[in-house]
């Protein structure tokens, strides 16, 4: 009997979080089991408010579905929504399994992060709970801060990591242009971990010469080691290029910038909202040596930059998108897709499924082993396993000299 | 007799300036009145100190002339200096002719900016009243503000101006991915032009429904009003998307960002560095309006991204390097190579001389009657304007997935 497929997405936004969408919307097609594919609106939340659409017929054409692939952003629209604990309350439960059952939906993919993957594994596991078994709930991953844990890296971050590597190729040229002594500090993304920092250290691959000081979130920061650190690097060249996490943070695990102590500055999961470190190093770096300073916080433009994003990146998001749906049909319920890395040279994926407990609520950090000594960069492992990530060149569509997105909602 | 010939750069690097620097090398090799081309590291600075590099024997091949079209920031260096003035200390005058008698160069061009087409003017003045006639001096003209006199468009603008556009297409999926009320305010460069600014109505076309409010210098600015701007327009839809001039002020002529009252923020031609303006408007929008907002300032990468150029931006720009060695080779001394638009449907363009006197020292700004009646906006005049400036996608090359550029001091 032939059921609808549910697909949502939920977090942050990427530039290829709607690869995977085109990748469960594609491989949907080719299974009888499916009849059609609905997309439900911002999130979870749109589950229970039932906004939902029809994306069988509005992605009705390969050119769409092409269109869709490169289009960055949510394109059904995200929300940060926690269900309630189950044990607590179950009705947000029950009004979900109520309304996919009103839609003949026997297909639920959720596509998102550490939260989502929460939802996810909270969803299944109440289904499982009640014996419902005609809906099988499937994660799809999802996060440019490249911390799930069950698989090698996540959807989204290859683009972002491109993008931040060729941000600091660029910059790289801009801060050599002057025959003057200067420093350039980035600020990246990532709460709780530093793969988008260490992503920073692939521009610092061809140009050997110019010296770049990385510092992760992973190891705790001291301004005051940070200013010898850059000392010594600006005795040995004029220009300086430094990445840092916004989350780094000192021995005691206080974030070094300052706006953490407020109370407003915290989202719905409870989450620091963090920026200014990158500000606060370089007013260290005017006050204590005096030298061009610049800093500058990539911001939501890291995430979303559809005009340049990894081939390998988007080709794997999409995989995995149709994975998901192969998982689901295999009535697999309560799986993250998930790829591993079958080798390195060449490089080489394989798609599978990991229990979904082993994702929710866990954080996969940047080693220790692959941050220098000095915890002022990263080992040629730590780049290793970084650099097949960014390969590849692809962009969004353009038309009439601006990008041209697929629009869904 | 053969000459060489001398090229430099200066002024703040572009994405596009190095495609003019290619296009005079290519150029110059298709003249048998040039020997060899000479390269001055560190613009007008680096040819008093004699910092030359052999340019002809550094780009020996159209594979290298090519990777240099597509390689952002300036490949030969920059500087901000400005010569004395004449009339009180010509010494400077004196040591650049003789160096360029020296180095038998015949031919210089002079890539940069406003204070680079004073550099020019006044070089090329005193050889004429000095009768030196064997050198003749030219200028190129480039900067993003697109703010140079005597020239339809500056090159490096399209460029820079098709990532903004990028950047706001980008930036309206991210925003749109919420269900509530949020605000972006994204800040460009621009001191006393606003043309970067006017760039985001062109992501405004594909996506009419998310309004956009822009604010550019040449128009008084006042907070109050701009409130009152966004709270109407936060009647009609949920997301809001803001550009302003860094440069915007009062009617008084008090710069809105604050850094503008310390000494210390003047740069050497006493132009103040600002910054902080994205971020004031945003603070006043969590004040006063209270819905989720960010502040996004573009720094330097709207300057630099090469991975998202103008096609027309990279072929005028090496066309304009072209027509300065032609310019001087016909010894047309004391011009600025420049084009004109010769029509707009189809877009096409000459390209010719002007008399660097009515360049130097002057600013193009955003006529008043291309920004609409309440003063937070573009008229369809201004985008006809601006569209064909950004058509064509091209980047810079890539090599194992990160920029590969051609570097050559």
């Amino acid at each position: 009997m032939k059921k609808n497929l549910l697909v949502a997405q939920s977090g942050g936004p990427t530039a290829a979080i709607n690869a995977t969408l085109a990748g469960v919307i594609g491989e949907a097609k080719a299974h009888e089991e499916i009849d059609r594919v609905i997309g439900a609106c911002y999130g979870i939340q749109g589950v229970l408010e039932e906004k939902f659409i029809d994306l069988t017929e509005l992605v009705d054409t390969e050119e769409k579905l092409e269109k869709l692939r490169v289009t960055p952003a949510a394109a059904l629209g995200s929300c940060r929504f926690k269900l309630k604990d189950i044990s607590e309350d179950d009705s947000q439960y029950r009004q979900i399994v109520e309304i996919l059952h009103k839609h003949d939906i026997g297909y639920f993919i959720y596509i998102g992060g550490n939260d989502s993957m929460d939802t996810v594994a909270k969803l299944s596991k109440y289904c499982k709970d009640k014996g419902i078994d005609d809906i099988q709930v499937v994660g799809g991953p999802k996060t440019i801060d490249n911390d799930l844990m069950g698989i090698d890296h996540c959807p989204g971050f290859g683009s972002a990591a491109k993008y931040i590597a060729a941000v600091f190729a660029e910059l790289e040229q801009e801060m050599c242009v002057y025959d003057t002594k200067s420093v350039i500090v980035v600020e990246m993304m990532g709460r709780h971990a530093g793969w988008l920092t260490a992503a920073a250290a692939l521009a610092d691959i061809p140009n050997a010469d110019v010296p770049y000081l990385i510092y992760l979130e992973e190891r705790p920061f001291s301004i005051e080691r940070f200013i010898e650190d850059l000392k010594t690097k600006l005795d040995g060249s004029d220009v300086v290029m430094i990445a840092v996490s916004e989350g780094v943070h000192d021995e005691e695990g206080r974030f070094i910038c300052e706006s953490v102590s407020s109370a407003k500055g915290l989202d719905v999961f409870g989450h620091a909202q963090l920026s200014g470190t990158g500000k606060i190093l370089e007013n260290a770096i005017r006050d204590q040596i005096g030298c061009k300073v610049r800093s500058i916080e990539l911001n939501l433009l890291q995430r979303c930059a559809s005009h340049i994003l990894s081939a390998t990146d988007i080709e794997e998001s999409g995989e995995l998108g149709a994975n998901a749906v192969r998982l689901a049909v295999a009535k697999q319920t309560g799986l993250m897709s998930s790829l591993r890395r079958v080798s390195n040279t060449p490089y080489r994926v394989a798609y599978e499924g990991v229990d979904i407990q082993q994702v929710a609520n866990a954080e996969k950090k940047v080693p220790q082993e692959w941050i220098n000594e000095d915890g002022n960069g990263v080992t040629q492992e730590c780049i290793d396993y970084l650099l097949p990530l960014i390969q590849g060149e692809m962009s969004c569509h353009f038309r009439n000299g601006v990008p041209d997105y697929l629009i869904l909602k």
